[in-house]
């Protein structure tokens, strides 16, 4: 703990996400004063027919 | 918010998740009076091997 | 299966949630053809010390 | 209800996740008393490079 | 990892939870072959105003 | 988009969270290129006894 579930549009790349995980891990650590290895993320990419956004899809925007 | 998580058995057509995201939203806001545009919607697709129902998988069912 | 999971900002009273249930069950139905029994529905209701909206808690705002 | 999921490496055999389905609606029923039939579980297999751990992606590790 | 998230009606009692607790991860433990110490599990009690089934809320049931 | 949910052990305080939520928030915009008003964070206080890890409860260790 903490556990950080993180929905994001697909498609970001590999290098985005590590750096991501790395910025939030350490942002996490600083605010609350755990461990770095206590920190698990979870990356959840969704397509954007997937996303529904005001009562449409992201697709049809 | 609302942030609206579904998770459904995969293999619904687009046109039909359209059809919901129009659908839910519009229940929400006349539920409970937000703007729509303050409603969003995660789908997540679920293959029949990742669900389990009764101890059983679904897809042995 | 669906099941839905809705994060919503804590007050909203038991007949807004009564009618929320109603109107996301009658779309969903209506959208995809399940049966309405098959729809299970969990409400959260999120304390707004514990939303982040552009880096501020909600609380704040 | 009860409503299970699991995030969890992706790669596991189908044959793996049946039996963890089994064993866990098992426990379940057991622990709580409730019915097989009422315990639905969601497998969500997510890739290394989806998993953050102690702030580095589990796919450099 | 695996990471379990459980939604179930609030009122089981600690004892029912810890025996719940043991038992899943055994399960997981023997199904996958992971070590005990990498399950981790997140318990949410859920009041029944809170939980939809079939368009209705639980406690109008 | 993107939308992070977080569970934490109970009992951190506000200001604590205030300090997470501007954190994370910055971690991900760094990262992605996304709007800070983009991002919206969800936090669920979790109680030990609501904990499984490697098979006891939080509370009992």
């Amino acid at each position: 703990m903490p556990i950080v579930q993180i929905e994001m549009i697909e498609g970001r790349s590999v290098e985005k996400k590590r750096k991501m995980v790395k910025g939030i891990t350490e942002a996490i650590v600083e605010a609350i004063g755990c461990e770095p290895g206590a920190v698990r993320i979870i990356i959840r990419d969704i397509a954007k027919h997937n996303i529904g956004d005001g009562g449409e899809l992201m697709s049809d925007k």
